[in-house]
């Protein structure tokens, strides 16, 4: 197995860090090889645009589906792509800012996931480029598991990690349910003392090594596909429509 | 009334300009004035991170609680604040990518929105420093509406847009329903010929600008708040567990 993690914090000794060092520990014991797309520390550019493209598909209306379609694939992310192409398995580590990824890691998804290449009107979904392989978010948060669970005043995790897993399964991964380590408040800026932030790092690290352990066998998160719609709508005789 | 337009799209001529376009025009027939931030245009750096500190709040380590907190205010931070401290009404225009808004607005949410000045552990949600302004989102989707109604293949749009106007609801904003004009594709790359796209474009325009006309009457969209949560979670006795 091949595992690309794409770690996405700017600090070197943050929570989401040592999260991504469990992740590399854990794969390689499991004879996994990893490599890791540290997108801060290598200056990602997370916003698609014209300046991707010299020279462009066309010069007179940039629209990103025909330049990704048409254009010369920028370097940085021929770069990505292959690095994609390479794994098995894909780990996504960030902390949740805003209620989604940060910035940096939502322009991953915008710049990285080609229009042409890796998907089209019909490479989606269960058809999608990377059907076959997995992938998994590894996510903090700054507030408390039970604001998160189904009556919490965040809502469920479940409902603001959507957009993500949605996008993954759109390019065809199996998407494994998430790790997501809740509390995690940056630079143990409300940790009563360094003794509490330790045990609670200790115990994420303890969870998402087990999780880790687990991610070639864990079921992966039910979404429906190509043949459970018609015209792009879930069929009229679906049992979704009538659990 | 004062509104603020913040406008994300890379191309000058796209269907998202024209809809700030409409949004512009529009306000300024109801006697309001109106100023945009096109994110794009002014070169808005989206990444959060240690190279908008300097001093740094602290040296050793990067938390963006910390530096927002206690670091100075980034100069082009300030400015994109001073324009929400003028706005009752504030309008993000946006195509949804993968699922959100693309990285240049998601980076806006990530930077602008600051810890300590704008919000706190306590001034969230209908205590945040944004009640009593109002604020909507206009989305242009690539897909056509039936897939992203309830039983669509990408799920109902309100669950996709459940992040960000949630995050807007942190801040205090009452939130109106989202204007979406769905099927829009990029440089026209998908319509059969321009006629067909400027009926679309024409329908879309009109049908935006009514909601423009409506917007300081219309009904926000239904959040809980303080009063609802018992200890960050929704009441017990709440009638919405038990409608």
């Amino acid at each position: 197995m091949h595992a690309l993690i794409v770690h996405c914090h700017p600090e070197p000794q943050s929570f989401n860090a040592a999260l991504t060092d469990v992740a590399r520990d854990t794969l390689a014991h499991m004879a996994a090889t990893v490599e890791i797309a540290d997108l801060y520390a290598e200056g990602f550019d997370p916003v698609e645009g014209p300046r991707h493209y010299a020279p462009p598909a066309d010069p007179d209306y940039f629209s990103a589906l025909k330049e990704q379609r048409e254009a010369q694939r920028p370097t940085d992310i021929a770069d990505q792509i292959e690095r994609l192409e390479r794994a098995d398995l894909l780990v996504l580590q960030f902390p949740l800012w805003w209620h989604a990824q940060p910035a940096m890691l939502k322009g991953w998804f915008d710049r990285v996931f080609v229009y042409g290449e890796l998907y089209t009107s019909r490479r989606r979904y269960d058809e999608g480029h990377f059907r076959g392989r997995r992938a998994v978010c590894s996510v903090t948060t700054g507030g408390p598991a039970h604001t998160f669970s189904p009556y919490g005043r965040g809502g469920p995790i479940e409902r603001l990690l959507w957009p993500i897993n949605y996008s993954l399964h759109y390019m065809g991964f199996d998407v494994l349910p998430p790790c997501v380590s809740y509390g995690v408040q940056g630079g143990g800026i409300a940790y009563q003392d360094q003794g509490a932030f330790e045990q609670h790092l200790a115990a994420a690290k303890q969870h998402w090594s087990e999780r880790v352990a687990r991610l070639p066998i864990d079921t992966p998160i039910p979404f429906t596909g190509w043949a459970d719609w018609e015209d792009g709508v879930l069929r009229e005789e679906h049992p979704m429509r009538w659990a």
